[in-house]
């Protein structure tokens, strides 16, 4: 059984995709083949589209799943005409949220939200641009703004989720690698001098050896950098590294970049400067 | 009137925190506190959040919003004693689609969802590295396998959107900055030799002249590189290449780095070669 869902916005799709997602995440027996469609603003646009979902319907030989957040109503007019099985997540919940506030939303008068804001912008890229200079341990001396420092073994993760705390929350990310330039004279991981004076900062990724190698291999084939004996070695100094001065940790294995950085906040109560959304 | 609205989940909480962000951005007139609270995955913790929700309402003297995407039965059972206006998300849409799709979901049996996947992450790595390794015109060698270029002035937000666009969709997203040695010797911007065989590639960012002198002072005070003459003229240079070549373009003043990198798939046709929800 194939079926399509649409995830139908005026704004960039992403409320009505996340949810879409998530609801349809629960159905895993089912092949849904899902299709974003933003910026569905004009009348044009949205008479256009409902022809894509007829011809989908037809395709199909099953109702499409109408997943969507539009505001206006002269869209959302056309848009129900559409051959569909519809979850409609403003309607749904928001007269109920007008009587619990006692006040009537801007989706009834028909105005539309934006969610570019000046200070956000300003922290966006303040953030951002601290990950990409404190990426990799290129720079230490800015280590005194940084709200955390990841460390761990080169390529377990620590660059994307210094990205994503930026992007997402503002959080200024540090990250420092641990190699084996870091070992002692009888060949045991010390933590580097430049991060001492920033114990409550640090924050540790592991991973397994296996997955480890694999991404590693992409990066170097066939290399000692790559191979399972040095992953291994790697994986097994850090973790007994950050056992041992109880600097938190999270096996980035099973793990999305997303679980990981919300997980870090969980656990550590960063402060997040802002929401995205 | 001060409210609080809780956004609760047993995982990231991003879905519940997305919507919930989206609805209650209905209310301007509403002063609502947000708290996102996610991984609640045990009954303790569950219990324990149900006291700060109650004392959050004594607090406020009003009834507090909670907006939860909870899988798990025992703990849905705890949170719902809680003092609160609820906006149940998934109860309220699940029953219906399991009749819609005739099949029951991992929802109603009690499993939850892991949004970690391998071949996301791997494209995700590979795609943010791209986007570092080809930052800023760093590198040029790589431009056929980039899926866009960004162009435009330097800190016109080229940098955070191509790192947007690898994190949540798996685009590989180059950026080169245009700058006064792009000029001829009549001052006349020109597209760089190395971009020319890439036309079909190209992405232009602009951006508003006040803006990008704000952005620019942060980063050199009180420089030519910051003044609102020298910001004019850059900004005046770029969009006349833009409509002379035709190469598409977005003024991002406005615009969040989501709405952003959303119009510019929505124009272009961008493959994503993932969606992370």
């Amino acid at each position: 059984m194939s079926r399509t869902a649409f995830f139908i916005s005026d704004g960039t799709g992403i409320t009505a995709e996340t949810l879409g997602r998530s609801l349809l995440a629960q159905f895993e027996n089912v092949d849904m083949h899902m299709i974003t469609k933003p910026y569905v603003d004009t009348t044009d646009k949205a008479r256009t589209l409902v022809q894509v979902i007829e011809a989908t319907a037809v395709r199909d030989g099953e109702t499409p799943i109408i997943i969507d957040t539009i505001v206006d109503a002269a869209i959302r007019a056309i848009i129900s005409q559409a051959p569909g099985f519809k979850v409609d997540i403003f309607s749904t919940f928001l007269e109920p949220l007008e009587k619990e506030l006692a006040t009537h939303s801007t989706y009834t008068v028909g105005r539309t939200h934006s969610i570019g804001r000046d200070d956000v912008y300003m922290d966006r890229i303040h953030s951002v641009h601290f990950a990409l200079d404190n990426d990799d341990g290129a720079r230490t001396y800015q280590y005194d703004k940084a709200d955390v420092i990841l460390i761990g073994v080169s390529r377990c993760g620590k660059t994307p989720t210094s990205l994503y705390l930026a992007l997402q929350f503002g959080i200024r990310a540090a990250n420092y690698p641990l190699t084996e330039d870091d070992q002692d004279e009888d060949g045991t991981l010390k933590l580097p001098a430049v991060l001492k004076p920033y114990r409550h900062k640090l924050f540790g990724l592991t991973i397994d050896a296996r997955r480890l190698a694999a991404i590693r291999s992409e990066r170097r084939p066939n290399s000692r950098y790559c191979s399972m004996d040095q992953c291994m070695q790697e994986i097994q100094q850090v973790e007994t590294l950050y056992r041992h001065l109880h600097i938190p940790y999270i096996d980035t294995t099973r793990f999305s970049i997303e679980e990981i950085s919300t997980r870090m906040i969980a656990e550590t109560g960063l402060h997040r400067r802002f929401s995205p959304h």
